[in-house]
């Protein structure tokens, strides 16, 4: 059964990601079908159901990069695969760039909680990229590691404008950074 | 002396790229210190006014990233340039991204009037990479190109929401694009 909270946290997911942050607690009910005072129950405030939101979302972001361990292959087909699912999601039509990296730009402001959240998981993607970057045998794992992170939140931000396609341009991107880190 | 036009242009510039795009009629009004009712004599809507400003600000953004020729060094010092200006700029207090991927980005509509300015003032950012890689005798100058952009847009966008410093990152990283690209 689907739970007030969860109605509240789906919309708020679909609506702050296809529209942007701005869009206010009267639509945001409205789409939930949920009243402002069960919305006023559950949270302190708009702020909050979109750090939530974005905080719930985070597993699964981190499952659609990162494959399971049994089909991993070579560190560097691993960072490559990264790649190749964000070329994937970003030729879906729905699709409007990095969710988080969009709220930071959005919000502009660092110490908001859903900025807070937004830097929590993309660090944990740029510490996936690190981790595989020093498997590899990268000569400065956490330069590839920030260099992997600005090219995918180049690529995500662009293709999600809709002003690039990844195709043909991601792969060699990240192929000769990690030629340069000298991970083969 | 600055007219009235001047005044809500100023004020559109600052307030957009410094709250977001969402901002409202009254507080651009009152920032501007302009009535509504000349904003309307002027400007057919606040989107006409977004897009009027960022056009007007195009030709210095043209300016802040390629040197005039005198000071031209080699196609890979100059392409180099571009990113020592990037790193400069990203360092002010005041840096919030680059505006025109900002609006992209708030947005989320590419048929908007503003996101047509921006694609128009990112694609001659392109287009200056495109022939610096040309005269550089890259083996794929529009590949290069589209992944300086990528870095320069990914770069920007993380320097502005401060959960990234381009100073030891963008140098290298461009540096490894330009030698795989066969740039020296």
């Amino acid at each position: 059964m689907t739970t007030t909270r969860d109605r509240l946290l789906d919309a708020a997911t679909e609506l702050f990601y296809r529209d942007g942050v701005h869009i206010g607690v009267e639509a945001l009910c409205r789409t939930a079908g949920v009243s402002k005072r069960s919305m006023y129950q559950l949270f302190s405030s708009k702020d909050e159901v979109l750090a939530v939101a974005l905080e719930r979302r985070a597993p699964d972001y981190a499952n659609a990069f990162f494959p399971a361990s049994q089909d991993a292959g070579s560190a560097r087909e691993r960072i490559l695969y990264v790649f190749e699912r964000l070329e994937k999601l970003s030729a879906e039509p729905e699709y409007h760039g990095c969710p988080y990296l969009a709220v930071q730009v959005e919000l502009k402001d660092p110490e908001h909680p859903a900025s807070e959240v937004a830097r929590v998981v993309k660090g944990r993607l740029t510490e996936g990229f690190r981790a595989l970057a020093e498997e590899g045998g990268a000569r400065d794992p956490q330069l590839l590691a920030r260099q992997l992170t600005l090219v995918f939140d180049g690529a995500s931000a662009r293709a999600g404008a809709r002003v690039e396609t990844l195709d043909g341009l991601v792969t060699p991107t990240v192929s000769a950074l990690l030629d340069a880190a000298g991970v083969a």
